[in-house]
């Protein structure tokens, strides 16, 4: 058996700290110090059979975890500094187990420039859970999902659908992009798209206030696995790009008679509008010339009355 | 049906935000305003048949989630200031049973004048978990685990032992004392008693660098419910004092020749020492005159090889 302190001790080493981090891994709490007036925090976890399957190689589950809230914090146009990871064991566990999940973890964290600085590992009879909490400097200001206006033309930063193809366990969260869009003035309202276009885009409405949004079919850029799920269905590979979650792309808005400056991360295609805000209420999707109602489905956790 | 859109919603309303929040519950992240150059993170679960049985009040088990981090806050002598909440839900629960935990959340964060900003709600096949994070400012120096000298006094800032009585549902992290601590100049290490007093001071010793300390079994003080359930047997409620858990105090040391300032939030009992940092390696219990060895036993979690 390899006790929480044993393993808390192997942890320090194991994730690289660095100048800005006063106290990493092994204290009550760690203590950073922040750059920014302002900093971003998110919280999400993974869970087995929610998130991930029992067969999902564990480097990608430690890797999912930490990329969700990258997502989250990219989304809000922050720099992605520090990680909390903590970690639900299933009793059964060994100690290599933990550790394939935790190179998953430190693998995205540096990719994304980001330091592990603290967690907690507790052993219980439960599925694996997951729980990342991300933390950035905001050096300008902050990308609010609150921030449509009629007029604004909508964009995403890649392309939908097909993620359960291996995508939710392997996207690059756009942190580099978020960080460029929060600088940009021509930019309105973001948010990550985590389940599904419709759905993330109805609650952009909503939270900003706006009656609704048309969306162009011809525009969407559709993954290929989502076209692959959909054996050569023009239409379901539509209807997953619409619907389908953990894309982690960003969608945004570009105000009337703005531009985004040239150079930077956006691909040609990102620059591309996917459609706009306007004063008509509701979501609808223009085909072929045809305005038709959009169903706002999309991945909701629902809990009994 | 209640969607997590909804309840999104509703929680808005539920957790009163104020100034210094830029982004509150609702958006992809928090955006918070940093007062210090420097913020502590913890993040801590509690899980159903770990840290609360099946049958604890809802109420309680959010509290318990809150005032474990900001316990942990405390022994960093930073500010309560930010909070967020995820809660894995299991699929058959109500809505109404949901918003007892978030109340019990809720009324911790009152307490101790922190916000609920942000967190995630995820339905699953899985026993309750609530991880919580805490953040806040660091004003001065941060206290640290790491920080004991030989010759130092050892003190802790409430009662120990017996926490399985209730105390590990309804306790009052420390917050103020860990805050007048790190002004102290006298103060040298500080942790919180989370897995028994002995396991905790043996982690400060190693994480010190400092070979070993003796307890004066006469100084411990010892709580009621220690003594209550050891029936009335000294060694009984002595052991229960050195080795349960949950105990929430702040164990903290003061350098020799130096002396704490007059008023702040420290009882007179907290300003006695209950023991010394030695040169001579180990853990020793000073008891009748005599010393004997002690045992580090305490609360771990173990992960198979």
């Amino acid at each position: 058996m390899t006790s929480e302190r044993e393993l808390t001790a192997r942890l320090r080493a194991f994730f690289p700290q660095r100048a800005d981090v006063r106290v990493g891994v092994g204290d009550d709490a760690a203590v950073v110090g922040a750059r920014a007036s302002h900093v971003a925090l998110c919280c999400d976890p993974v869970i087995e059979g929610v998130h991930f399957l029992p067969e999902t190689p564990l480097e990608l589950v430690g890797r999912k975890a930490v990329n969700r809230n990258l997502s989250d914090l990219a989304a809000t146009g922050a720099d992605a500094d520090w990680l909390l990871v903590s970690v639900v064991v299933p009793r059964s566990w060994q100690a290599a187990q933990l550790m394939r999940l935790l190179r998953g973890v430190r693998s995205a964290a540096l990719a994304a420039g980001a330091v592990v600085v603290g967690g907690d590992l507790a052993v219980a009879d439960a599925p694996l859970v997951v729980t990342v909490t991300a933390a950035g400097n905001v050096r300008g200001r902050a990308l609010l999902r609150s921030d449509l206006r009629v007029g604004d033309t909508l964009h995403v930063t890649g392309p939908l659908g097909g993620s359960i193809d291996g995508h939710h366990l392997k996207f690059r969260p756009h942190v580099c992009e978020g960080r460029w869009l929060a600088a940009q003035r021509a930019v309105g309202g973001a948010t990550d798209v985590s389940d599904g276009l419709a759905l993330d885009l109805a609650t952009m409405l909503e939270a900003s206030g706006v009656p609704g949004a048309e969306l162009d079919a011809a525009a969407l850029p559709v993954r290929a696995a989502a076209r692959r799920l959909a054996k050569g269905d023009r239409d379901g590979a539509l209807q997953r790009a619409l619907h389908d979650g953990e894309d982690h792309v960003l969608l945004f808005s570009v105000r009337r008679g703005a531009a985004l400056s040239r150079g930077g991360p956006l691909t040609a295609r990102a620059r591309r509008p996917i459609g706009r805000v306007v004063a008509e209420p509701g979501l609808r999707l223009r085909r072929a010339g045809a305005l038709e109602d959009l169903d706002r489905r999309g991945f909701e956790h629902e809990v009994g009355r």
